[in-house]
C-alpha cells in the first residue's frame, strides 16, 4: 500500500466524482432513466475485477486443488423451497394505502429514528447557546437519505425516548415484521413524505422469479447464492475426489437479491458477483491438515461475547491462540479465515480497517451454525465482505430428504464394527393381504421409526402380542404373526456420514468496492486530482506509455514497446494525446496504473528510458531491456520500486 | 492437435459417456429430476471454460486494446423493446388443447416430415429386395428425437411428395408462423404421442421474464445478448477512448434464452456464456488499419451466392483475397473472421471443420446487415459458434431516438465546410397564440422534416402562401406570416455521425462443446478409454504427478513438486490412489491433461524424473530441474514436444 497517510481527509464526492468520470462504474441503463441498484463496471472497474477474480483462483482454488464449478442462475421452486429460501429469504416492506409508496420496514424505522435524534441533538445545542456548532459527524450518504425524511424538526425529546430510539437503533436487525410494526405504531411512524399512515409489515420475498419453459411452465427463481448448485452436485464431486473428505468446491458467478429499495451505492445492489467455497468436512475432525501454515497469522477478533457486553473492542490475536483458546471453535474455520485475510491483504484492503466479526446467534442465516464475518470499514460504516459460516450438515440433510437421495460419505473403517440394533421384519405373506392398500405405508411407517421406539414397540409385541401404527391418518392394529421386531447383530464395515459444510463466501463487489475506497487518496499539492494506489497485481493496466510528444518519429518504438510488454503478460496503454506529460501521468493516477514508461528524443539516440512509479512520483532510467526486465519483476512482485532505484538511481526527469 | 486420424470412428455415447464420469459436465438439478437446457460444469469442464475465457481476454481484449465492461443482466422492458427483442426475439408454438403439451413448430414439421421420409427409404429399400440394410446414416441425436414421433410408418410416398418435403425441410428456416400452419395443415401433421390435432402456431417471445422491485414493481427481462449493456454505454466509452473512433468495446457474460424445447445438448441451451466484441466504426472508412497482418490468412468460405444454387462447397481463400474480390465487403469484417479463425486454431479447434458461412438475407437477425458465421462441425451438423455481423447503425439509432439522446461521434473536420440547407423558422410571437396546445407538435414535426420535404414546402409556401402541416392527428394550415422555410449557409467544424458496429459473437459454450468433441479419440489398443487432445494453452490441468506407489517415503517429493509447479504457474493434480500407473495415466488421458511426472524410487536417489506427453504416451528423462522448465516452456508453447524428445532423448519405462 502507498502511504497515503499524508492525505487529505477522505470525501465521498471527490471519489465518486472519479469513478464516474474515469468509469470504474456507473448506473446501468442510465440514458434510460437507470435502475436502481443495477450497475455496469467500465474498463478499468472491469479489469479491476477480472484480476480480483484470477487472483481468488490463483490463492484458493489453484492453491488448494478446489473443485471449481459452474452451476445453472435459472432455479426451479423446488430446491429453494428444500433451501428455506422461498420461506426465509425475505425483508418487511410496508405500503403507503394511499400512494402505493414501498418503504423497506427496518430501514423505515432506522432513518425516521436517525432523524429524530439529530432533531434532538440540534435542539440541545441550540438551547446550550452553541447554535453555530454544526452536527457534521454523519457521513454523506446518511445525510443524502435523510433528505427523504422531510421535515427534520428540531425538537427536544426526552431523555428516556432518546435512549429507547437509541436501544431500537441497536437492535434493528434483530426484529421481525411484527416488532417492527409495533414500533412503528408506538412511536408513531409514518410515510416521511406525506405523513400518511402505512399498512404493516408485509414479508417480501427477495428473489426475483421468472417462468422456465413456455407458458404455464415451471416456476423459477434466479439464485440467490452460488452455493446450492455445488450441494446438489455433491455425489459427483465426491466421486471426482475418489470419494474422500474432506475437500472443498468452489464458483465464481453472479447472485441475485430484488432489494425492496437499494442504496448505499455498489454496497447492496440486485445483481453481484460471488465467490463460494464449500469444503465439506467429515463432522468428526474438523482438522485442517495445512493449519500450522498460517497459525501464526495475527486476526484482528470482535467475538460474539464482546459484543453482547455492547462493545466493539477489538481483540487482535494469533489464528492459532484464537483456536486454542476456542474462540474460533476448530482449524477448518480458522485456516478459512486465515487465508481470506491472506487475500485481502494481497488485494490491497488496508489491513487495519478489517475485523472478523462472529455473528450473534438471532443474526445468522437460516441454515448457519457459527458464522464470523470479515468486515470491512469504508465511508458507509463496516460492511460485510466475506462470511466464513459453519453451515454444518444443513443443506445436504434437507436436499438429501427432498430428493430420497443419500448425499452421504462411505469410509472404510480400519476394523469392522460389531452393531446391535432392533430390526423390523414383516411376514409378506401375511401382511400384503391383511393391510391391502395401506401395507406399503405401515411397512414403511415401521422401519422409520428411530432405535428408541423400535425398542419400545419391541417390549409391547413381546408382552401384548400386536402393536399400534400409524398410517395413512388411520391407528392399525399389527399382530406379532405379521411382524418381528427384534435386536440383531451385524458386522460394519464402513461409516457412512454427512458432512458438514465450512462456507467462506466472498461479496467480490463489495470487496472491490471497498478497495477502491482504500486506494483512494490525493497529494497535498494536487488535491483535486484524485490517486488510486493499486497493488500491480490486480491494478486495471499495469503500465502507461507516453511518448514525449505527437511526433510521428516515437510511433515505431511506441508501437513495439507495448507489444513486447503484452507478450510478456504486462498490459499496457499508450497515452499519445495532446495533453503534457505531467497531465497525462495524473490523468493515468486517477485509473491506478502503477508505472508509466517516457519514451523521448533520448530513446532514439540510445534506446534509454525512464520508468514512473505512481505513488512516490520517482522515475528511474535505463536501457530499454534492463527497464522492462526491472517492470516485469515489479508487476509480479518479485522486486521492490526501493530495489529499483538503488539499482538504477533515482532520475531527475527535466521534460515535465 | 494430435494426429488423431488413427482414431476409432466418433462415437457419441462413448464420447457422452466420458463427460459424464469424468463430471466435464452435467444436467443440473440432476438429483431433483433435472430441466432441460440448463448444465453445470463440473472441474474439467469449468477450467476448460475458464482457461478458454482467459485466451480470448488475450487474444482480443488484451491484444487490442477492447475497452471490456461488465453490465447488468436484468434489463427493463424499455430497452429490449427499442432494440427490438419485446416484438421478435421469438419462436412459434403449437399447442395440443387437449394435452396441453407444446411444440416448437418448425422442430415439429421437421421430426415429422423427416420420419416420413426415413419410412418412405425403408419402403423403397424393401421394394428393391433389401429389407435387410439398415438406414444408418442418421446421427444418434436424429435417432433419439425420431423416438419421439411414434410409429415410424414404412409407407411408399409419391416422388412429388418427396420432392416437396425436401424442399420443406431445406427452407426450414425461413418459414414465419403462418407459413408453419399452413404447412402442418396441407401435409396433416398432428401430435405425433396421440394423432391429436394442434393449434396454430403462436409467437412465443424467448426471454425471460421478471419484476424488478416490490410487488406491482418494473416489467424486466434476463438479457437475451451482452450487446445492448455496451450500445448503452457508447458516450461514456467514447469519452475513454478521447472522442475517436475507431475502438472496440467488450463483454464475457451470460445471457439467457427461454427455449421452448431444448435440444442437442450444450448446444442449444436456456443459459450460456457469450464473448461479444462491438467494434464502433466511422461508415464511410471501414478499413482496418492492422489487416495488413492477417492479410495472408487462409479462411474456407460458404459465400451468399453459392448457397443460392443449392451447393455448399466451400472456396479455400486468403482474406486478403476474399476482401479484393469483393466477396467479404471490408477489412474490418474481415479483419475479424481471420482473429476469429487465428482464436479457434489456438483453442484447438480442428481447422478442417471449420468454415465461415455468410447468412442469406433472409435469416439475418433484425439488426444486421451482412453477417459471416464461424461454423464448426460436429456430431450434431454444422454449429453456427461464432457469429460476424455488421449491425450498421442500427443499435445507436434505435437507442439514440427513443432516449432523445445523441449517441454519436463528432470529428474536428481539417477544414470547415459551407453546408447549405433548407432551415425551418416559425414566428414565436404568432405562431403560440394560433396553434394554442398544438403549437410544440407543429413546430417539431417540421422542424424534424428531411431536406427533401422541406424543399418541396418552402416552394409551395413561396408559390400558394402556406402550407399543411399533420400533427396531434390534424392537419392543420400554416400562413407565410407564421413560418419561414429558406436555404442558408453555415459553416460546420465538425462532422457528426452514429459509428456503425462491426460484431464478432462468441457462443463460448458451444466452442467449448465442439472442442470437446474435437478433442476426443480413443487409442486403437485401448479404445474403451476415451483420450481428450487439448491443447495444453487451454488443458483444465497441466500436468499429472504420479508417485510410484503409496509409500509414504514419496510425498516430500511429491508435495515439494506440486507447491514449485503451482508456484510457476502450472496447475497439477496429484494421483496417489491404488491404481497402477498405467491405469492412472489413462484415466487422466480421459481429463485431457497433456503431461505427466512420476516420482519414482530413483527420484529419492538423484532426482531424476519422468515425463509423459499424452498424445504420444512417449516418456522422456531428466534432472528434477531440467524437467520443470522443459514443462513449463512446453505449457507455455514455447516448445514443442519433439524438441524435448531430442533434448533429453526417448525413455522406456519399465515401471508401467
Amino acid at each position: 500500500m502507498a502511504d497515503i497517510s499524508k492525505s487529505v481527509p477522505f470525501d465521498r464526492s471527490q471519489f465518486e466524482e472519479l469513478m464516474k468520470k474515469r468509469f470504474f462504474f456507473s448506473p446501468s441503463f442510465q440514458i434510460y432513466g437507470g435502475i436502481s441498484g443495477l450497475f455496469d463496471y467500465g474498463p478499468p472497474g472491469s479489469a479491476l475485477q477480472t484480476n480480483i477474480v484470477d487472483l481468488w483462483r490463483k490463492h484458493f482454488v489453484i492453491e488448494e486443488s478446489m473443485l471449481e464449478v459452474d452451476c445453472s442462475m435459472l432455479t426451479p421452486h423446488d430446491v429453494l423451497k428444500t433451501s428455506g429460501h422461498v420461506d426465509k429469504f425475505c425483508d418487511w416492506m410496508c405500503k403507503d394505502p394511499t400512494t402505493g409508496e414501498i418503504f423497506r420496514a427496518d430501514h423505515l424505522v432506522e432513518e425516521v429514528l436517525e432523524a429524530r435524534l439529530k432533531g434532538d441533538k440540534e435542539a440541545r445545542a441550540k438551547e446550550a447557546g452553541a447554535t453555530n456548532a454544526p452536527v457534521q459527524e454523519e457521513s454523506d450518504d446518511k445525510k443524502k437519505r435523510k433528505k427523504k425524511v422531510k421535515e427534520i424538526k428540531v425538537t427536544r425529546l426526552d431523555d428516556e425516548i432518546v435512549r429507547e430510539y437509541e436501544f431500537i437503533l441497536a437492535q434493528i436487525d434483530n426484529y421481525d415484521g411484527q416488532q417492527l410494526g409495533e414500533i412503528m405504531k408506538i412511536h408513531d411512524i409514518r410515510n416521511p413524505a406525506n405523513n400518511g399512515e402505512l399498512e404493516s409489515p408485509r414479508q417480501f420475498n427477495l428473489m426475483f422469479q421468472t417462468q422456465i419453459g413456455p407458458s404455464g411452465g415451471l416456476q423459477g427463481y434466479l439464485r440467490p447464492e452460488t452455493a446450492q448448485g455445488q450441494f446438489l452436485n455433491f455425489n459427483r464431486l465426491l466421486e471426482f475426489n475418489n470419494g474422500k473428505v474432506p475437500f472443498a468446491s468452489a464458483m465464481v458467478g453472479k447472485a441475485f437479491r430484488n432489494e425492496i429499495s437499494p442504496r448505499s451505492g455498489l454496497l447492496r445492489v440486485r445483481e453481484f458477483l460471488m465467490g463460494e467455497v464449500e469444503h465439506f468436512v467429515d463432522p468428526q475432525n474438523k482438522q485442517h491438515d495445512r493449519f500450522d501454515e498460517v497459525a501464526h497469522i495475527p486476526l484482528r477478533l470482535l467475538p460474539r461475547g464482546v459484543q453482547l457486553e455492547g462493545k466493539s473492542d477489538v481483540l487482535e490475536i494469533t489464528i492459532g491462540d484464537a483456536v486454542e483458546k476456542g474462540i474460533v471453535d476448530n482449524t477448518t474455520l480458522g485456516y478459512f479465515m486465515a487465508r481470506i485475510s491472506l487475500f485481502l491483504e494481497k488485494i490491497g484492503i488496508d489491513m487495519s480497517r478489517l475485523r472478523f466479526r462472529q455473528h450473534m446467534s438471532n443474526e445468522m442465516a437460516h441454515y448457519a451454525c457459527d458464522c464470523w464475518d470479515a468486515e470491512i470499514q469504508c465511508s458507509y460504516g463496516w460492511i460485510e465482505c466475506v462470511g466464513c459460516a459453519d453451515r454444518s450438515a444443513y443443506d445436504l440433510t434437507v436436499h438429501s430428504k427432498a430428493t430420497k437421495t443419500p448425499l452421504v460419505v462411505q469410509e472404510a473403517l480400519p476394523e469392522p464394527i460389531v452393531v446391535e440394533e432392533y430390526v423390523v421384519e414383516v411376514n409378506k405373506k401375511k401382511f400384503g393381504p391383511r393391510f391391502k392398500r395401506d401395507a406399503k405405508a405401515v411397512e414403511e411407517e415401521m422401519l422409520n421409526w428411530s432405535q428408541e421406539i423400535k425398542e419400545v414397540k419391541s417390549a409391547h409385541l413381546a408382552s401384548q402380542g400386536k402393536i399400534t401404527v400409524a398410517a395413512n391418518g388411520v391407528e392399525h392394529e399389527v399382530d406379532a404373526e405379521l411382524v418381528t421386531i427384534e435386536k440383531q447383530q451385524r458386522k460394519e464395515h464402513t461409516r457412512t456420514f454427512t458432512p458438514n459444510v465450512i462456507e467462506p463466501s466472498f461479496g467480490l463487489g463489495r470487496l472491490l468496492y471497498c478497495l477502491m475506497e482504500h486506494s483512494f487518496w490525493a497529494r497535498p499539492e494536487d488535491t483535486q486530482r484524485g490517486v488510486l494506489s493499486f497493488p500491480a497485481v490486480v491494478a486495471p493496466i499495469k503500465a502507461l506509455i507516453v511518448p514525449l510528444s505527437r511526433n510521428a518519429e516515437f510511433n515505431p518504438v511506441v508501437r513495439q514497446l507495448s507489444a513486447k510488454l503484452r507478450s510478456l503478460g504486462v498490459s499496457n496503454k499508450v497515452d499519445d494525446s495532446n495533453a503534457n506529460i505531467g497531465r497525462r501521468y495524473a490523468r493515468n493516477d486517477e485509473l491506478g496504473t502503477p508505472f508509466g514508461l517516457t519514451v523521448d528524443f533520448e530513446t532514439l539516440e540510445n534506446g534509454s528510458i525512464t520508468l514512473r512509479e505512481r505513488d512516490t512520483t520517482k522515475q528511474v532510467r535505463g536501457s530499454q531491456e534492463d527497464i522492462i526486465n526491472a517492470l516485469v519483476a515489479l508487476t509480479e512482485g518479485k522486486m521492490l520500486w526501493t530495489n529499483a532505484v538503488e539499482k538504477f538511481g533515482e532520475f531527475n526527469a527535466t521534460q515535465e
